[in-house]
């Protein structure tokens, strides 16, 4: 049910011909209400796609009432005249659904620096339109896929009320050939702030810690809308709690369908001075080609961790520092500790945990190794 | 003749059998004068090997007479005994060579986290000093690779003097197996504080702006000695000026022999607001997976490019970006330019011209392609 799970929703993906494979390339989510609620928070990146410049205006306000979603291109790097085009898409959504187009928020997803075909698409729209239904959640989720191999929803249950969503994105906040896209859904009763404080809290600890590739998207999109439907307000801290199950469910799918990953790793850092330091020096770990690469080879590379962890800035006594993988403590205050022998690197969870002796800040990012198939898969996209 | 093309140098480069291959693995390189003004640059990576640890302690009042250097074992998170190894070889060094131990620089490469073996080292060690000639410099260049597959040399004459190098590494500042060493030597009458100045005007735009990997070593080290023999006293201009086109000779060099890469990448940014910040573009395109990936892959795919550009804090309208792929502009105005059908990736180097239309400041990071073979050379290192 994912992004349709909570009540208030209707939802629809159909195919309107963006994708050669002739698979689904449109989606589209209405909020029917009584609320109106909503935040969302995009990429950081500074070259962004032109929905990104347009849904990042439309949704200021807190307020969101649809988002029309289409895989099969960014329109990104597309000039003015994509801009267009993501223009002329709110303003369709807002007459077929009858809501205004300022509160229409725009997602593409696709090739980059290729113009979108736009009576496709518009007619795309009024397709889903007319196929809108409280429980085309799953439609959806499928419409927006590109790489990914599986479809992505989740719900977590509150007190009366319900929080879903759906994620597209074979990568992350930092993706491989895919931008991360993802609708959240509640029936809470909340309003524009709470959405925003709750889904800023959530993004933090999830979308913002998993680093597939160190490759930031210029089209990622994470947006909450609230319809009050369930008529429930829930406490602040609960609503806050589901919402990052939410998103950490749909963080670790992401993971789990990463182009060419044959492992997910954990990389856990503990007693570092601030929770800042301890990401710092997880992110390091995560982005070395070096260390992902023996991952892939079942090598149990602690030396390529510390090299790592010395880039960083972040306080810590490297004569003292221990590292653990999969449990076995294999470099201790800053050399060899137990044997490696023990180490079994053939599943795909890897856990690197990181102790730098310093404080009681800890952190988790989440990556994927480097193998042969990322390689593949990101020389052979476009050509 | 490498590091002894200049007058007043012995080296030699032995075979000590620290490398299961049987391949030569103990280089000596010793300044026999009159002068003993010495500089040095050692990576910033804050978990040190044990050789850089000594080294830096005993360059620091500009005087060095010796250099050791082993392949073979990186002697790094080899704890107190591992510098104990270090300190010995040192000590060894000053008695067969006749000078201080305070004198001698150490460098190491090869595998981190195992100890060496003193016995072999120290062996290797006699059998160097007893093979120290004038014309032992590309003996010591042979002694010191590990993965590469060329040994790196160069020599710049100046009016009455030269200045002569060699260098290891299959990567750079920031390698991939490999650390990077290199020792240079010259036979201009020069001070350390004039050794010193050259030497960072050099290292900060030729090898801090190689970025095989975005690795960097715990081993890294820049050494040059004067040994004044030629009694001439350059003009401190042409002196950094010959410095400089060593440094750049054997960082291109090193860039040519880089683990499992096809293509050689020069990022040049144009029109920056600061040297830095064009720096930080440069280094940004370089450290993209999925940019490098495109490049192995002969796709022009521009748009990781900008959207690498995009992850910067660099002054910059990104809807007026242009970027050339040798010589091609194909992104114009932050959106498409000319077609990449004439872009031919085929050759070994590719040129990205990235113009910001900011300043006047330009800086050019070379990089290379994330191939299969990097991958395999990576995961099966160790194992």
């Amino acid at each position: 049910m994912s992004v349709t799970a909570a009540k208030g929703f209707r939802a629809a993906g159909v195919t309107a011909g963006l994708k050669p494979s002739g698979k689904p390339d449109v989606a589209l989510v209405v909020n029917d209400g009584p609320g109106t609620a909503a935040a969302a928070v995009y990429t950081s990146n500074r070259c962004k796609a032109n929905p990104v410049l347009w849904s990042e205006v439309a949704s200021a306000d807190g307020v969101v009432r649809a988002v029309v979603l289409n895989s099969g291109g960014a329109n990104c790097y597309t000039g003015p005249a994509g801009f267009a085009v993501t223009h002329a898409s709110a303003e369709l959504v807002a007459r077929v659904v009858g809501v205004d187009a300022g509160d229409v928020v725009v997602c593409s997803t696709g090739l980059i620096g290729q113009p979108l075909d736009q009576p496709l698409l518009e007619a795309g729209i009024e397709s889903a339109a007319a196929a809108l239904a409280a429980d085309g959640g799953p439609a959806a989720a499928t419409a927006i896929m590109t790489t990914d191999t599986v479809a992505k929803e989740t719900v977590q249950a509150g007190n009366g009320w319900v929080v879903g969503g759906m994620a597209k994105g074979a990568g992350m906040l930092a993706p491989a050939l895919a931008t991360m896209l993802v609708v959240l859904s509640t029936d809470a009763d909340v309003d524009a702030a709470q959405c925003d404080a709750a889904l800023r809290a959530a993004t933090r600890v999830t979308f913002d810690r998993l680093d597939s590739d160190g490759c930031q998207s210029t089209n990622d999109t994470v947006l909450l809308m609230a319809s009050g439907a369930s008529g429930v307000r829930p406490d602040a801290d609960a609503f806050t709690a589901a919402v990052t199950a939410v998103c950490h469910d749909l963080a670790q799918q992401l993971m789990r369908d990463a182009e060419g990953a044959d492992h997910d790793i954990a990389i856990e850092v503990v007693h570092a001075a601030t929770e800042d330091e301890a990401v710092e020096v997880a992110r390091s770990v995560a982005r070395s080609n070096l260390f992902k690469a023996a991952v892939f080879g079942r090598d149990a590379n602690w030396g390529r961790v510390l090299a790592a962890v010395g880039t960083t800035s972040a306080a810590f006594d490297p004569s003292v520092l221990d590292v653990a993988m999969n449990g076995v403590w294999i470099a201790r205050d800053g050399g060899p500790g137990d044997s490696r022998d023990g180490i079994d690197l053939e599943g795909r969870d890897v856990h690197v945990l990181i102790d730098l002796k310093e404080g009681d800040a800890t952190a988790t990012v989440w990556t994927n190794d480097l193998t042969h198939a990322y390689v593949h898969e990101n020389s052979a996209y476009s050509t």
